[in-house]
């Protein structure tokens, strides 16, 4: 017998099975939830158990909810004509932070990865025409990241997307906002000074 | 509304106060639970309610187990006249994972500390004297943090403990200064119990 037993050893197996915590802090946090058994580590468990089991993908674009359909889908004060793609559930919590967009998102699970194996019908690019094809949509904002497979995905569903007619666009590259052109790299001082705007 | 919701909200928000979590990498840990809902999720937040429910501490030494006394007070064949005196649980498992010592364990459950106000009484130095006196104690090791607060607890305990006349040692130098146990390799936690010295 070395270090925890039995069912403390199970739980850091398992929390050490999350992004961003490997085997010793898995532990170091397991231990802190043991110390506070009843403050936190209850508490914790139940809000897990309740959220595993009421959470779901949203029927329309795949952001996770509690229902059938999720609440930026249902939203009647959002605009419906214009779709934000996105990779993952994070960017859209990210852009929904910004506040910055009143439309609604469809999120794809992904980008596309021929290293990795992952085609077109991996992620939610059919459902993404079909719903461009059956509803109103005017404009799609490609919100992918600026890696290669990010841009990947993009052009493909750019062309993916033209013959539906719908508008699509992309998400400007450049300075970010409070960035130093000293820690910039190359390419985005390349693309910042190709996309320059009229002062 | 921004960003996520409801439960998944307040599930974040407990993971954030996790050591070596932040809010961020919290968010980032509950996206990667939720796309995991049934192989991930669910098994910890039954295996944290569990372990939470069952998990108990030791009435003699502090060790954290699932009964009224742990599974190191009860092991008939480890030796039972030298105590180990920890800081805390994660010191007593990172000793057991040397495998260099096999009498019984003390947990402190802190070291004294003035400027946070933790006197003797908020630590389980009164059990333990209680133990060395009640007990056939034939030797108390100290191992106890290499840091100033974890050498006054030692000074402390060794005044404490000398009206018993129990043999006190401390773990060999060769703990590096300033260093926490938990974080010490199997080889140099061996090497300092080997090479205890009286204190």
């Amino acid at each position: 017998m070395a270090g925890p037993q039995g069912e403390i050893e199970t739980l850091i197996g398992l929390m050490a099975r999350l992004p961003g915590l490997g085997p010793r802090s898995a532990r170091r946090a397991v231990l802190h939830l043991l110390k506070k058994r009843d403050l936190l580590m209850a508490p914790l468990a139940a809000a897990m158990a309740r959220t595993a089991a009421t959470t779901r993908d949203c029927a329309i674009c795949g952001n996770l909810g509690s229902d059938e359909l999720c609440g930026i889908c249902t939203d009647p004060k959002r605009s419906t004509g214009e779709i934000c793609v996105v990779e993952d559930v994070a960017d859209l919590w990210a852009l929904e932070q910004s506040g910055a967009f009143r439309g609604r998102y469809h999120v794809l699970g992904g980008t596309l990865s021929p290293l990795d194996a992952v085609g077109p019908d991996d992620l939610r690019i059919p459902d993404l025409v079909a719903r461009v094809i059956d509803t109103s949509t005017t404009e799609v904002i490609l919100a992918l990241p600026a890696t290669v497979d990010g841009q990947t995905t993009a052009h493909y569903l750019a062309d993916a997307l033209a013959p539906t007619g719908v508008a699509v666009s992309s998400l400007a590259q450049g300075v970010p906002v409070g960035g130093e052109l000293d820690y910039l790299d190359e390419g985005t001082i390349t693309a910042a000074l190709r996309a320059r705007r009229r002062f």
